[in-house]
């Protein structure tokens, strides 16, 4: 049996994304800046994505740019704000995602912005009084904080920051990257002005991404080229991902109860599963009792067994992941997990459901943990 | 009968790149840095990419940086050089891409660098006396020419500007976008710095390229996150995207010799036909006698009729370009042909050839030509 539990890190690429993808790639290869015939089918592809992209949050097709991926939509907003918009000051937190966390180290190195970081409560929440408390300090600010943390799974109450940063004329940046796709969306309930996106979190293909923009804010792009993207992005857009994205969004909406209810029975069977049949164990993060309900964060007692688990769970087919995906590959101690008093001695680890797995594949993983904790 | 002669803006993708896509979409949708079986198997396909793009220039895996395509690796080289590298003046010409072009505008527009533009020959060569002067008179220098023109199909003489650049210890950056996989190429055979590489210039997918840089360089990124690209490049990896561009280039060599033959003899059967029935015309840059071998730039006599050429042909299934490609979507004269004192009011089109074309598409544009300016 094999069994893919790391669907935070990345997902498999849903069988009618692909297919979109594949009839792109053999039928629409034009370069959607060229006038003729090719180049109008791919331009009317990309077009028509963007506005389902845009209906799907709410929002005007011209506040959606599309990018690479999470990362480059992260460092896009982020450079725009300082350099176009004037911001001096960013809020964030310490356990925010490498591409808004490394993206504002190297700005505050260079002196281009001053950085400060919210207090979290114990389980990893935003401390919101904090978070007033320095917004009523500073000017010229932006508040860049996750919707879903990537590790844990807590959710920023995203009214409430919106709101408080309304209340100091601060702007509000959200990596999305996490939440995209796994509720409804709606854009206008909140006063967002940025918002990250990689459609290979939500069965999408990787390689694509966007940008959320609102529309009353101009900045600059990274890329300078062919003026794509309406100037925003240039570079000649990546037809299959792009068509992969919207696909991969219009599938998630469409499943979106379907899904969040399957995806749910499973998280809470396993913590039903795990509470009943290993000792020891606790939950990082507020995720037994909230939080995206596609996660879950474990510690497990320190033991010469436990210390293994990973890797034993790898050798029976069963992907999880030791902390955040992109720190993955490198074994250093997750920052998330650091920062919210977890006991980091412990081995813990990230199971995140999908929409392709079931309950049979929790009870199995279960089964096996036991097994080789004991 | 629909004919594509519009290679240099994009290529088909080919039938063989488009299966190991989809088997990679399928099959291998680990994240690269995740360490347990799937992120293994991608981290692989990736590596394994990478070992047969490097192979194919002759030069070291980890001189090879995936990018989202030609534009961000160019980006990424100027302004790593200027930022990280010293280089207080840069050299280019008025040919360039834009994705050169006005990623040096902005940086000179920031007082970063000095941009100086070499003189070009009358048919749009580089002077490579102006070269020298220019070079002579600077430091900290840094060269940034393309190695074909998008437009005209002049090829810069690669080994001579190394020399030169060697000579007066300058960088020497070159797009390569256009010539990658249309010659053999080894970078060991002059004295490269960066190169940048789109793969759907060479029948691979959008959203995909790299950027060589020399292993003696050592530059920042552009974009900060996951640290992926051994930290030079931070976004989940496009894994589709970079097993397609490793396939297109791995038959891009292995159909090296067939494809010169057969695109050349298209583009001397249509300068024949051209100069045989078609009064008045001129051919671009010197695409006539030498230059890229996929690449006419052909202006017709101004005439009502000739002005309706592009529109006629495009009606009449024959996509091609009337300038850059880049620029074809807005109507405004080609910068390249403007500063190769091109008479700009006449009518010129970018024929450009490729593996999927005949010779028999080359009679029937003729034809379909010949009957339009009648």
């Amino acid at each position: 049996m094999k069994i893919y539990f790391d669907n935070a890190a990345t997902t498999p690429v849903a069988p009618e994304v692909i297919q979109a993808m594949t009839e792109t790639l053999n039928d629409v290869f034009g370069n959607p800046s060229s006038i003729h015939e090719y180049g109008r089918k791919a331009r009317v592809l990309i077009e028509n994505s963007r506005k389902s992209v845009a209906n799907n949050l709410n929002v005007s097709p011209s506040e959606i740019i599309f990018t690479s991926g999470g990362t480059e939509a992260d460092n896009t907003a982020i450079r725009g704000a300082v350099f176009d918009l004037g911001v001096k000051h960013i809020i964030t937190s310490k356990i925010e995602h490498p591409a808004v966390l490394n993206t504002l180290d190297i700005l505050e190195k260079e002196n281009k912005v001053k950085v400060s970081f919210v207090k979290l409560t114990e389980n990893g929440h935003i401390d919101l009084n904090n978070l007033e408390e320095i917004l009523s300090t500073t000017s010229n600010s932006m508040v860049s904080l996750m919707h879903a943390n990537n590790e844990i799974g807590n959710l920023l109450p995203m009214k409430d920051v919106s709101g408080i940063c309304e209340k100091y004329n601060a702007f509000f940046m959200s990596d999305t990257v996490q939440t995209m796709g796994k509720y409804a969306n709606n854009f206008q309930n909140f006063n967002l002005h940025f918002a990250a996106c990689s459609a290979h979190k939500f069965y999408g293909p990787k390689g694509i991404g966007f940008l959320y923009i609102n529309g009353n804010n101009k900045i600059s792009p990274m890329l300078f080229g062919g003026g794509q993207e309406r100037g925003m992005r240039s570079g000649t857009e990546n037809i299959h991902g792009i068509v992969g994205l919207a696909k991969a969004m219009e599938l998630s909406y469409l499943h979106l109860e379907r899904d969040q209810k399957n995806i749910s029975e499973m998280k809470s069977l396993m913590i039903a599963l795990l509470k009943e049949k290993v000792n020891g164990i606790s939950f990082n993060g507020d995720c037994e009792n909230g939080g995206l309900y596609s996660l879950l964060n474990v510690s497990f007692p320190k033991t010469m067994k436990s210390e293994m688990l990973l890797q034993n769970l790898d050798i029976n087919g069963i992907a999880v992941s030791g902390g955040s995906a992109c720190a993955s590959g490198s074994v250093h101690v997750s920052h998330v997990l650091e920062e919210i008093s977890t006991d980091i001695d412990r081995p813990s680890i990230r199971f995140s459901f999908g929409r392709y797995n079931n309950v049979e594949e929790v009870k199995y993983t279960v089964e096996k943990l036991v097994q080789h904790l004991n």
